[in-house]
Formats: C-alpha cells, structure tokens, sequence
C-alpha cells in the first residue's frame, strides 16, 4: 500500500512562468516515454510478478518513485501557467518583447478545461493511454522495455532542458535526468545478473529447436537496387548469445500466392465475388471492348 | 520505394480453420508487440535516419521484411475464420465434440465488419494506435526500443504457438519465432558497435556534469516497512558504463510543499478560492459545530 | 512525496481462480468508473488545487489511498487468472462440471500480452484513457465529479460482488464498497461546506447577470407529440438556489436559419459550389426532367 | 433546432432476448459504419455546408432521421439484454438446451457499466470515435463518403439479418437496410446532379494543369514477380471522365536516395551519429574483426 | 424518433472572425464536458431508462435540446473560421495590428480536413470518444454524472465568455450558461426527489450489511509527514446521511505482501523466474561478488 | 512479399524549410484521409480478398506504390523540420521578416519525441489509428470506400499545394494529386466493371424481397418548419438502379413508446426505480407540495 508526504521529492522553482514551456512539459507526464508511463508500468509490473521476490521489490521502490515525479512536473506545469495571457486577442500581444503565440502557447485544454493546471495528456493535447503500459510477465523482456523507456525518457528530459533557460527548470530537469541514469543502469543490471547475452533469445524457455533455425541468425535483405548490404556486426561472426553465426540472405519467397476460400453467403459480399460465372465474364469483357 | 512479389515469404498453411485462435492471431498483427508496430517503426525511424547510412539502409530492410510479416498474419487470420458458425445461436452448438463460444470465438467484427477477413486491431478488437510506432531521433534509444519490441513479440508468438496444434500454424509461427530471434540479435548489435554499456547513459551527447550526479547512481527506496532493500547488482559496485558506484539511499523529500497562485478571475473557480475570508471560514466552522 | 508498504491495503484471497471474473475486474482497474481514473483524478486536482490547502490535502491523502486500491484490485487478477485453460481447443472444454468460454472467458490478451497478469485497461480490453482524468479548477465541479465517479463505482462493485460467489473475492469487495460510501460522503461534505445549494450555479464566481436569465430556470421541452411534460420538482416552484421560479417552456427557434459565406477557392470545394451559375442550375434541371 | 416525439421511427419488438445479439447490434451503433457515425456526419456536413442550399436541406432531414435509427438500436439492445445470466458462474450453463458464454456473449460493461443497457461503443466495446465523422468541405467527395458509409452500413445489417432467427429484429432489420437502399442512392443522386464521372477528379476546383499530368490516368505496378498486369477497365481506354487515356507503367524511382542533414545537437542524438569520426569508424571496424 | 426546424435554437452572430476563437470554441462541441457528450449521455440514459417513465421524458426533452447546441457552436466555428488565413507564411504575418498563430491559430484540421468548418474533436484536435458517454443504469449515479458535465461544462462556458469581446459570441455563450444554470438544477431536483443525501449511499440497494461498514465512515489518511489531518465536514460528527459517524484513521496495511504463483510454462517467462535454482542463484551471486 | 529500393518513387526536394508546413503534411501521413490508411486499407483488402483473383492484385499493386508515398511524406516532413528555432523563448522570434509561432509552428512532439522527424499522427499530433482501415468483404462497398478516400485525400493534397509557396513540395505533391486522380478513377472503373448503378443496392447478393420495400425509395424527411423539402434528383423520377421510383414522405412514427424491463436486483439500480411504490411516490409528491 502507499503513503505520501506533502512535500516533493526534490524543488519544484519556476523563476519565469512560461506556458508554452508548461505544454512542452505535459510530454514528459503524459506522453509515451512520459512518467506517467513508466510509473504504471513498473507497479504494474511489479503486482504481477512471478518468480525471485527481489525483483518485485524493486519494481515496487521504483515505480514509487516515479509518482512523485509525476508530481513535480504537475507541479511545474501548473507554475508555469501562472500568469499566461487569457484572450484570443491579448495573447498574440508582445510580452517582455518577444511575441507570443495563441494562449501563450499552451496546450488550450490547460485553461479551457483546467483552469490553469496540469492534464493527463501529452504535448499535442492526446490524452495518456493505459497502452503503453507494457508488462510482458518476462522480466528480460520487461527489464528491455524498461530501458527503452528510461532511453527515450532521457532524451526527453535533456530536450526540456535545452529550450527552456529557467534556472529552476533546469535544476529541476538535471535532477530527473540524473535519475533516468540510474534506471536505465538498474534494468540492465537485472539482465546482467540473469545472463546478459546469455538470456537471448528471449523468452529462454522456449526450447530453440522448435523454432526454424535455419533462419535464427540471418539477416534478411530485401533490398533490389544492387547496392548490397552494409555490413555491420549483424552480417557475419558469431551471434552475440553464442549460438549461432550470422549470415545474409537475399529475401526471396518460400510461400505460394495465398488462396482464401470463396465469401459465405452469410457475409453478403457482391454476387460477382461469389459465382464469377461466364454469363458475368462476358459482362465484364463486353464493358472492356 | 517498394515492390512486391504476390507470394509469402513463408507457407501459410491451416489445416483445420478455427476462429478463436483467428482471434488470438490479431494479437500479432495490431497489438503494440506486434507486427504492424514493428514494420512501421523500423520504416519511420529509417525515413529520419541522420548519422551513419549503414544503419538506415539495414532499418529499411528489416521494416520492409516486417510488411511480409503482416503479410502472412493477415492471411493466417482470414484461413482461420473459414467454416466459422455464423449464428449466435449455431455458434454455441458443439463442433467436433467441443463446445464452442460466440461465432466461434472469434472477433466479432471479423464477420460483422470484415466479412470474415483480417482486421488493423489486436486480439481485443483494439485498434493499431500510432502512439506504438516510437523512433526518438537517438539511435541508441531506438535500438533498446526495438530489442523491446522483438522481446515481447517473441514472447507473444511463442504463446501463440502453444495454444494451437495446428501444424500449419506451429510451422509459420516457427518462422517467426526464428526471425525474432535474429532481430532481438540484430538491434543489439547494432548497440554493441556503438560501444555497448559505454553507450549509457542514453542520449551520450549530453555532458553528465550538468545532471545532478548526486543521484546518478543511487537506488532509491521509498519502502517503509522495514523489510529493507534487497541486494541486487544495481545496489552496490560500479556502474555499468564504469563511470559511478551504485549506492542505496532511503527516499527523503529535498522539495518543499508546493504553493500554487490563487485561480485567475478568467478561469471562474468558486469564489472561496479566490478569497477564502473570515466570513466564508466562519460560516464553515458554524456548518462543522 | 510518495512511499509505500509491500503489504496490501485489505486482504486479498481468492479461493476459487475464474478467469472470467478476472476480466470483470479489469472494469473496476481500467474502465472509466475504476480506480485508475479515481486515483490520477484526485491526485491531478490536489497537485493542481489552488484556494484553501485544506482541500489539497484531503485530495492527496484519497488518491494515495485509490493507489492501494488499484494494488489490491491487480492482485486479484493475477490471482484469478492462475489456472485458466491455455488452449484455444482445450478452453472450450467442462472445467469442474462446467463449460467455459475460449481461455477461461479472460480478456485473450491477459495472457497473449501479460503472461496471466494484470493490464490498464477494462473488461472489454480498451486500454484506460488520460482524458477520463477531469480535474477543472473549479473545487465544486470538481467535487460533483467525484460523486460522479464514486457512484458508478460503487454501482460496478456492487455488480461485481453479485456475479461472483468467491468468499476472498466478496470481502474485498466488501471492503471497497465501503471506501465508496465514504468517499461519495467525503466529496458532498466538501460541497457542504461551500455552501450547498448555494455554491449553485457553478461556477459562482461568474456574474448571473452576464447569462440570459430569461432561460435560467427554465425547463426547455421540445417534444412534439403532444402528451406534455410530465411535472417534477424542476418544472415549477422555487429553483434549488432560491434564486429563480422554474417552469416550463415548448422550444422554439430564437435563432435564424444560418447562412455561411461561399467556400475559400484554396479549400478546393467542387466548382458548383462556388459559383451556382444558371447553366449549372439548367443542367441540374434537365438531369431532373 | 432539433424535436422528439416518444415513439420510435419503427417497431422494435425482442421475441427472446439473446446477449449475444445485444453485443452484435453494438457494431451497428457505435461501430465506424454504424448509425451514430453517419448521423453526425450528415448533421457535421449540413452545419458546415457551403454552395446550395438543397444539400444542406437534405442533410439535415437525413442526418435528423438517423438520430431515429439510434434510438431504435439502443432499444433492440437493451431489450436483447433482458434476461441474461448474471454470474461468471451461472452463464456457462446450458439455457434452452444451448451452451451459452460468459455473461451470455454480451460484452460485459454492457451490465458492468450500464445495468443491461446499450452504450456508445461497437461490438468489440470500443468507443466511438469523432474521428469517423468526415465532412471535408467538398460536396463529391463528401457524398462518396456518404455512399461508402451506406455500403458498408447495409452490410453489416444485412450479416445482422443472417445471424438474428428472432422475427421481431429481422422485421426491424428490414426496414434499416431499406433506408440504406435509399440512402446509397440519395448521395449517388447527389453526384449524378453534379455531373456524375465529369465531376471527377475530386476536387475539381483544382486545375489539373497543376498536377503531373503524365501520371493523371496510368496504372503503376510495382509487381515483380513477372505474372504480370491483369487487364482491367482502368488498364486500357478512355478513362471514366473522358480527359485521358489509360496506361500501364512498371514502377521505377524517379527520385534519389534521401539524404537529411545531422542531427542537432539540442535533439540529443548519440554522439556517433553527429560526427562518425575515423577514431570511431576504427573502433566499430574492431569490433567487427 | 426526431424531427428539426432549419432555424437555430437561439442566434448565432459573429461580427469578427476569429480563427483561433474557432479552436477553443471545438472544446465545447467534442470535449469530455462538450455538448455531444451530454447530448449522447442523455440520450442513452433515456433509451436505457427503467423505472418511472417521467424520467425517461424529461432526459428525453433536455437531450433533444442539446442536439440543438451542438448546432449552435458548429455554426458558431464555421463562421468564426471565414477569413482566416491560409498560408504558412502569410499566417503569420499581422493582422488587424495583432500579429497571428500559424493558420490564425485555427486546428490545421478545420481547414486542412474539413475545408473551413466544425469538426467532431476538441480544442486540441482530440476526436471526441464514445466512453465520454456514462449512463450507469442508476438513476442517482446518473443525475450526479450529469450535475458534474454541466458544472464543468458552465465552467468551460464562462472561460470562452471571458477569452471572446466578440458581442456576438458573448451573447450566444450568455444564453448557453443560462441552459447549464437551468440543467444543474434539473438533475439535482431530480435527486432531490428522490430523497437527497437519504439516497445515499448510492446504489442503495445494495445492502449495507453486506459491505464492511468498519470503514463506511471513516477519513483514511495515509499521510506520514507528521503534519496531521485537516478538520472538515467529513473528519468528525454525524455522516450526510445519517447511517454514521465520521471519524479519522491513520493508512495501515491490514493485508499481507501478495504471493502469485510461478509463471505457467506456456507463458514462456524466463527460464530463472520458474525455477530459481541454487545454480542460478550462485550465479547471480557470482555476478555480484 | 515486398522488396525495396532506397530511392523515392519522386522527387522529394524543399528548398526552404518550414516547419509549420512539416506539421500540415502530417495530415497526409497520420490523418483519416492519409497515405498510411491507403496503404493499408489496399493492403488489407488485398489479403482478405475472396472473389475473382484481378482485383487482389490490382489492390496490391496500388498499396504498396502507397508505401512509397508515405516514404516520400516523411522524407518532406524531416526536410522541413531542419533549422527550426529549438527553444520556447527564440521561437517566437522573427525569421525572415516574418514572427513565427511556438518552435516554428511544428508539433511539439516533432522535436521532442523525435528530434525532428516524421511521426505516425495527423496534423493535430493525434496517432494515426488502425480503425480508419475498413475492408469490408464486399468489394463495391469497398471500392466506394477508396474513392471517398482518394477524394478527400486528393482535397488534401490540393489544400497543401495552396499553403505552400516552396517549388519542391508543390512539385511533390503535383504528383501525388495525380496519382490521386489515377487512383479515383481506378476505383470507379472496379464498380463500372461489376455493374456500375446495376451493382446497386450494395451488398446486391441480399434479396431485396427481404428489405421493407416500402421505404427502399423514399426520402424521408422530419423538416417540420413549413418549409417543404427541395426537389431533387432523389424525390422524383426512376430510382437510379432502375429498380424504383423516388417519392417523399413526412417523416411519422411507425413504432411505440419503448417499454423496458424493470431493472434486475443484481445491477443495483436505486430502489425507487425497482418498485415505486404508492408511499414513494407519495414522498415525491410531498416534495413537490
């Protein structure tokens, strides 16, 4: 179960309110690679957690702590909005000598619909999506999806950091960039104490010998324009897991043109699909000629 | 651009159709793991390659193997469905001595809107979202994205793989489950070119003296029970990237409470957030006694 | 800040695992009337709450309290789905002298995507949506929203708690039926204390006479097959805020028949719309003779 | 302005209620060619109308009238609805000598969330959408859009038809799939008055001497599997609006391989894809060998 | 069933066009407290309706009506997009001595989609959702859903009165407040009749015996940063509906840390989550040591 | 299969980036009338093709040339994308002369979530969604369905041309508006082949004796202002599949009020709506006096 405490996690300062700063900060709560995403993952990864103990744990500490990050951007959104110009007339009039844009630039919901506060949606107003919640019940799988998120989290976070020039959002950013340092590390951690390399593929318990291994380590190119494919580690050598040796293929088809069966009557497709008797052939061939 | 060849890239056979694992086959061509999401991101994060060439060329490799994959799902679901009951009183009556559900398990709209045909939506009659189709710009990123992508896709097609007993299936989810394999290798490979654990943290172009490296790399504990922080290798040792000492800290507020501005008089919150006044406390106090 | 203990908030036992009630709960995670939506409600209004901190605080002590809730309501998915027929030939088969629904009756990707875990999304799959989040500035609309959401939820719990005879599963549901009679209290008690009936109409910070108050408290019908309106507290007597008298209005058009200007020549409307010559009115005509 | 009168547009008599059927008659309320979709978009297009004012008439009468068909299909499904089994338990077992699925086959927020009534969503529970509402300004394209509604409307009601043996619903279906014959040819009618194939191409306020015209009326094929082209009416001849003559072309490139400057350094890209210096080239060439 | 008058329920004027009016003016059409939402949610709770028949009528009457709001803002965004700028340079260029948004600050889609007109979405081009649409079953869970939209929608109202000078628009959103003013009463009269706080908690027929009433009334707070909790209505003296006392509770946990079961093996978890062997295990200690 | 080439199908050049116009051309990518719902709408109709086997390759043919194209709109959009000014203060700056909005202009989530390059959404940054793909089974409905989708597409297309004054993107899309007109054709000349009005009314494999014959040619109108309904091709003369002829009716009520159940014990409504009885209403009344 959860408990909070009135105060954030770390300081919340906006010196220099800016709504348009305040619409770029909703991706960092709502969108894809957002806190809010990350947050639910791990706890939802974690209450569904099957094997070592350890590791729900974890999940449980980590995705704890994302809530209160959640909370701080709230809370920059919400300060970053103070003062913003509230007419579709005033709000395109220069301010502090630079011109701004409708709104100031917000997100409109932010006012029209909360009042100056913070919403679960992302920088384009689209609302938060329990989709990208992704907990596979394979904690390789699950720790890889993590670092995916805490990748593209980052590179988020130093975005925000670049276009805003408020010490406090800068401060505030360089402490949530330091902790995506450590949660990418802390997922990969979990890989390598359970094999690194030699956890792949994953999932590992399904035994390779049902899988078509002549086609495991290949690399297929399906490119025709006679340039040839650039090698890279994945052409040739050993496989990384050590299984198997990579190799190219040109692609090239092993099936045959599919045949589905005709339409049901029930499905009331055109009689034509049906029954493509002479009688229509004809039909169809007098239209041509 | 692209061509196409009218036959599979690999045989699509079923042997006996059956709607509900139609159903389950969705899963793999419109859910966030499946193969819609991974065609579309490795074509996207192709067409915004900048940086080596080699990589985008092998991105648009991959994507374009990934159409065929849909391909072949696509046509898997449509066989399926042929001989489904088309009653929603028939389609309760046994089958082969098994008893069946609704329209045999499947979709609903697979008939009602397909006319018993593959759909642009997961095993829940979801539709594909955009929102899947992640390419951040950071190459590294991209590539934990897609190790992400390949790791659960792999998970779901191996489960796929055991709730049928078609042969036919066995044999072209066989195929897949191959070709996942070599792709989880492949965006790692990619990674491990690129330096592998020197590569973190993610994005590496942005100078880590100006993250607040106090937290760079803690683990952070907002447990409260007292059962303590188990040990993992992410609690103590250097870092993976070699560039810090993993520690553990007890999760502390370094923030204060948050003190927001009054509502604006445009955004017509009740009065008594605007001006909470002794009177208007008063008359609280006289409804609490 | 937030913490958290690794035990549950109430007991969660599940005696008998049905994976169908394990997607009946899904509702109460992900659905619009669930926990998800009651705990980022109420903790998006507290981060964004602005007037008297009292109600700030209220709010972030039950949204801390409705993440314990998602908790346990997660755990008894997982709990249920332990168990369930993971075949799509063998689903159908009698399970303890009953026939079952393809896997159990589960939502498919609660093992195609989770491995037998739970997902944010509702019992028809739908993944939870950001945009359920409504938190407006305003503190009364906002309570009204909160016995909104209180009251469908404590009707699906209800329903919940009827359809399954699962002892575990009845005294959690007993438990959280009761957090919702407390909570639909908690919110009209804030309500109660701005004023009741008088905090009407919401906003009140908007000046009554800026509406057209000629259709303030007036009941608008505009049925037309002449059995009248039948009489209720709204159609005649004093308004609930004692500031008006209702009664009863037939609608009629105030307004005129609305006349837009011709289409731009850059929105590429068809020709005829443009310019309606009478040689492309005679046209339309000898097309009609 | 819009009026009601309490009776429905035509009967809707249940003889025996059937969940199943509830959920399939969902598809036609909420679904992408349902009747709430074609009653906005007629509404959506004859409030946006521009050019005569007998489209907009016309709209309006049978955006006013589909209105009508939703309050039908509500009915029908709250009425299938009466009677279903209401326990995870319960629903499995046999009623009428017919094995039914769990809740009956309804989708379960139909009594989760709306007590057995009919809800906004299609037969999969997925919400409607607004953006299946199109009205894109230009009267033709609009109208096409119209039809292809219509089309794929009266398919699915008459695949309602076939899967319904209940009189009373095949008698209201009935009448629904008349008002499509009529509807289909009211907006083919439509196009006829303004020019039938000489309307084309859509829009056709755009001078075609602006586009590429050697490719206004070929058939390109990227097929290269050597079967060839099968000749159709759009292969050879005039084509339909009489300005050109129709062809067959084998897909080329006629542009270059793309190339897009590096990466900025305020997107944060890896370093490597910024300056893919020897020294690096080197080290990735090390690990290749 | 439903007829319309050409004519709107009240004028619709716009003396200045104004595109970026437009947008805002989108939220009250497609947003979750726009008029389609109430228009649809009262409609269905109508066609859903059981028990007394005069409910039925009057959502019947005030959903008819909000049909005819809808058509009010549609023209209303019609006429305020004539005008606008349609050039991505000239957009920005000024206008009326105040310099624009790009497209005046219009959605792209008004224009690019809809060819200058209305469209099915709110101000951030969200297409408008189905799930918006709540109608419980439960008449009282319903009037309060209903109160909760028209407060924020006569919140959403005020907001656009306030952004506007436009004396058209002004006096088109005075008589639509005064229909909101009128609609929150309605819904509480009906409430009001049907016992007011007495028909708390809602559902009441549910049994109350059958929840556990230890927590019907009590304050649970989970806060642990030693600052106490707040009095208010609800922390002390007799509950609103007079079945209680109120009182407060400090969160503890009165369930045990959750133990799921190990991963299924058709689950395809990793190997290490379904045996942890002493082997893993000393590897895994290896790895650390 | 597919193949590629690293080539475009055309000249993808900008001359002067702008990134207001790379958010304008998302539309064409990600939005309802785009190059990815083509695509794959051809491409699914393709794979569930069933009927005479020309049409399964032509519809393969043209979705894959449309891969092509959303290759070439995603190449545009990262060539416009490039300089633009990345930061919330700068960005409102003037360049060239002219005062551009927030970042350019641009989706925020262009920079933010992709580092300036092409995303999967619409102009509004709303994620392209996989229910736009309809294939319906029936290939006239689905032919319709592509002409109203390469009409609103080529609309578009023409709206794009006109906001843009750089000669590369007109010359770009002065190919794509040709192949658009190609495509309607295309599609037209499907329905010509089957039957051209003859094919009517869709699906023609329903017996028409089944329909209610009576409405099958009547325009319905609910006008009820007096204003009587225009004449048209659609209320006269023969029908246009020359199976009827067109007449008018006032719209009437052929059904009766609905009568509902009373709600079931187990979806807990409120009492009063299960039993009214005399005391209850008795109440009400009270209440009302």
């Amino acid at each position: 179960m959860f408990y909070h405490d009135k105060r954030t996690q770390y300081k919340v300062c906006v010196e220099k309110p800016n709504p348009a700063f305040a619409r770029m900060l909703q991706q960092a709560i709502g969108g894809i690679e957002g806190e809010m995403r990350v947050c639910l993952q791990y706890l939802f990864q974690a209450w569904n957690s099957r094997g070592p103990a350890k590791y729900r744990d974890m999940l449980l500490d980590t995705g704890t702590e994302e809530i209160s990050h959640i909370e701080m951007l709230a809370t920059a959104v919400a300060l970053n909005l103070e003062g913003a110009p509230l007419s579709v007339q005033e709000s395109a009039i220069k301010q502090d000598g630079v011109v701004g844009a409708v709104l100031g630039g917000m997100n409109p919901r932010s006012f029209l619909s909360a009042g100056l506060g913070a919403m679960a949606f992302d920088a384009e107003g689209v609302p938060f999506s329990g989709a990208y919640v992704v907990g596979s019940g394979n904690i390789v799988a699950d720790m890889y999806t993590n670092v995916a998120a805490e990748s593209t989290g980052r590179a988020l976070a130093t975005r925000l950091w670049e276009i805003t020039d408020d010490p406090g959002m800068k401060d505030m950013l360089g402490f949530m960039i330091a902790r995506d340092t450590m949660h990418q590390q802390q997922w990969l951690a979990v890989i390598e104490e359970l094999g690194g390399y030699n956890a792949l593929p994953i999932p590992n318990s399904f035994p390779q010998s049902k899988e078509n291994q002549e086609f495991s380590y290949s690399f297929i190119s399906p490119n025709i324009d006679g340039t040839g494919t650039p090698s890279g580690r994945w052409t040739e050598g050993p496989s990384l897991d050590g299984k198997g040796e990579f190799r190219v293929l040109k692609a090239e088809p092993y099936g045959d043109e599919p045949k589905l069966g005709p339409p049901v009557p029930e499905g009331h497709a055109q009689k034509e699909q049906m029954t493509m008797t002479d009688t229509i052939i004809g039909n169809i061939k007098d239209t041509l000629s």
